[in-house]
Formats: structure tokens, sequence, C-alpha cells
């Protein structure tokens, strides 16, 4: 299968929850990324490090361009030097292969960042 | 005293860890926040909606110029339709008379935003 950086969106794919064999796999391809539960809602997060606020809050500028282009919205907690991203697909209240697809897409630009 | 949104930043504020009854005259006059303690940090935090994800993260933006201009930098998390910001003083692991004057200026902001 192709990596995840290389995929579209799928339209039908925010209806599919993933199993836990499917998140084990991609968590080994995106592996800066970890698994939580919140609320009984299992969502992937991870922390960017940047060199002051005004560069972390950059970050969360591309990220919510990212989002807006694909339609699919992460929660971002900004604080001095670091970005957290959550993302979890709220209409089945868990992971759908898109918020890995997401995740892969924030990871390449951070490639770009700070 | 003046009201907390007329109140320049105290350069020696930021030093001064804020008394139990000091915290709970200001969050009477900021009633819209409220405390919390985490990893043993008091914070204050407060979470203002928004009609979308574009409109929280603009508000974001403004924070962040605030913050800026103040040298006193939050951390702001947003998600769809919301922004929650959290408030301490990191020099003092604790609440500042500055905490609650940049929350004041939130508020301000909030009444202008989105």
């Amino acid at each position: 299968m192709a990596a995840l950086i290389d995929q579209p969106l799928k339209t039908s794919g925010s209806s599919v929850t993933l199993s836990n064999k499917k998140i084990e796999e991609f968590l080994i391809e995106l592996n800066y990324w970890q698994l939580s539960v919140i609320s009984h809602i299992k969502q992937i997060n991870r922390t960017y490090q940047f060199k002051n606020f005004t560069l972390a809050m950059a970050f969360a500028n591309q990220i919510t361009d990212l989002a807006e282009q694909a339609n699919h919205h992460p929660r971002i907690c900004v604080e001095w030097g670091k970005v957290n991203i959550s993302w979890w697909t709220h209409s089945i209240a868990g992971l759908s292969v898109n918020d890995f697809i997401m995740a892969a897409r924030c990871d390449k630009a951070y490639q770009y960042a700070g």
C-alpha cells in the first residue's frame, strides 16, 4: 500500500473505524505519534518543538490551512516553543485512516517549518 | 483599584504569587474564567465559542499578538468552533496579577471577534 503521505483523503474513510491492528501498523509508519484515549475516544497526538511562541503559532496556521483544504480538523494546542496536535474523527468518535493521512501531512509540513 | 482591563502589566508582577483571597477576587471580576491545577501549577482558563475552525484560529492569532506585545504567553488550544486559553506564570509556577490582566484583555478581544 502507498505510504500515508501519498494518499488522498478517503471520502468513505471517515466512516470506517480502524481496527487495533491497523492502528498499530500506522503508528509504526508514523513513529512520533502516540495513541491516547480521551473521554473514551481514541486519538493520536504528537508534540512538535519550536524556538519560540511565534514560530509555534506559524506552524499552527500552516496546519489550519491543511485542515481547511481537507475539511478535516484537529485539536491544536500552542504554547511557548511547542505545538501539540491531536487527530480523531468526530463522526465515528474514533480513528479513521484520514486521521493518519493528516498526521503524515503534519509531519511533512514540520520538515519545512520553524 | 482599577479594573484589570485598565491595568498595565506589572514588571515586578510576574515574580509575586497571588494569595488565594486575591485569586478569588479576580475570578469574581472575570467570571467566565475558571481556576484549575495541572501538575501542581495553578492556572486560569476559559473556553470561547466560534462558528467554525477558521474563526477560532483567527482569534488565537489575535491572542498571539496580545501575548507578543506583553511578552507573556498562554497555552491556546483550538478545535472546531472553540478556543481554550490558559494563563499562568512560568517563573513562579503559579498565578500572578499579569495572568488576570491578560485574561481581561482576551475577554475584551472576544467582544470584537468572530
